[in-house]
């Protein structure tokens, strides 16, 4: 590809990014995008195939960084602590959703609609997602947990991660913390690192079977 | 309100959360909901006042309730201990989310999106909100955590509750988890239970100054 290809095609889906982040994916034309980067419309039709092409991109974009440190730190088991593996997967996640907050913002906003194209993700990108930290959890938690135990805690997991970014602005307005900041990764960081060495230390006690006030 | 007018609100809005759910409100029409809920689009203006009305119409219904169950906690902080008082609210919030699991996924994606009307939902329900779980984690966790960490594990607390409803495709088809079934609610809350008996009792632990792999 030319160097001026790349560029184009970097502004564009830059440009797309800003405005679906915005606007939404639904909010948001053809048109618009190509005014705002300044290019044909028909520029967008031929590198991307259409709207739907570029959402893909943004998305191929998000997933394959965001599943590398997973899948790096599952390799690193071998030679880590899976402890020290996973927590050094969810640090780097936590700095890569930052550094790229609109992003990170607008694909979980995205990947929380009924589409066709989130069906394809949820098959592809979060199926590995999940195969990844069940490898890094189940080192961490041993046979302590069972399976389903270690399914809720990964979906609990999940849900620490990605929340800030999603709900950036309910943090910025309500809370005074700002996700995108280097300061609030290494607190938020700490706490999700305390949470997690609670959950591989108490694994052992028996697990509760019914709230106590009900 | 005549009976007969009650029921025709009730039916375009009850349409109109389904149509947002589905299409997200950008992506949905007042003639479409017109045509869905075989009412004249006039009478959706004559009622709510257009299609941002509507939405607004959504919202309040949503916060109202899921704030009440918060409010009526804080009120019993004079008879019962915070601990019951939190875990019931939390309990009761997780069903009703469940109980109305399409109005629930449709107005967390909504209040993650920027615009004037989440603004003054933010201003208004989610400081709210934010009193309500202070005075009932102030009193559950007492002086063993400095006020960043209650902040924190407020928010932590709060992705908890409403990511199985925001993200409810994703929960059914990766992990074959049901947030509208009323077994995932039982058991999900026990999950935020234990983690909260365990923030609740290891207060008093030094917190991490810096994680452990940096």
């Amino acid at each position: 590809m030319e160097v001026n290809e790349t560029s184009t095609k970097e502004r564009i889906i830059s440009t797309a990014i800003s405005l679906f982040h915005t606007n939404g994916y639904k909010g948001t034309t053809i048109r618009e995008i190509a005014k705002a980067a300044k290019v044909n419309s028909a520029n967008i039709s031929y590198y991307f195939n259409g709207k739907q092409g570029l959402l893909e991109a943004c998305f191929v974009r998000f997933f394959e960084k965001y599943l590398s440190f997973l899948e790096e730190e599952v390799r690193n088991l071998q030679y880590e602590s899976s402890d020290k593996c996973l927590k050094r997967a969810l640090y780097y996640i936590l700095n890569y959703q930052s550094d790229h907050h609109l992003l990170a913002r607008f694909v979980w906003r995205e990947v929380s609609v009924d589409s066709q194209i989130v069906r394809e993700i949820i098959s592809s990108y979060l199926m590995k997602e999940r195969f990844y930290f069940k490898q890094l959890m189940k080192e961490a938690v041993g046979d302590k947990a069972t399976t389903t135990e270690m399914n809720y805690f990964i979906v609990q997991l999940r849900s620490m991660i990605t929340m800030p970014f999603l709900n950036s602005q309910y943090l910025r307005e309500v809370w005074q913390m700002f996700p995108h900041e280097k300061y609030f990764v290494d607190h938020y960081f700490l706490i999700i690192d305390r949470w997690l060495t609670q959950i591989l230390e108490n694994q052992t006690k028996p697990f509760l079977l019914k709230a106590a006030f009900l």
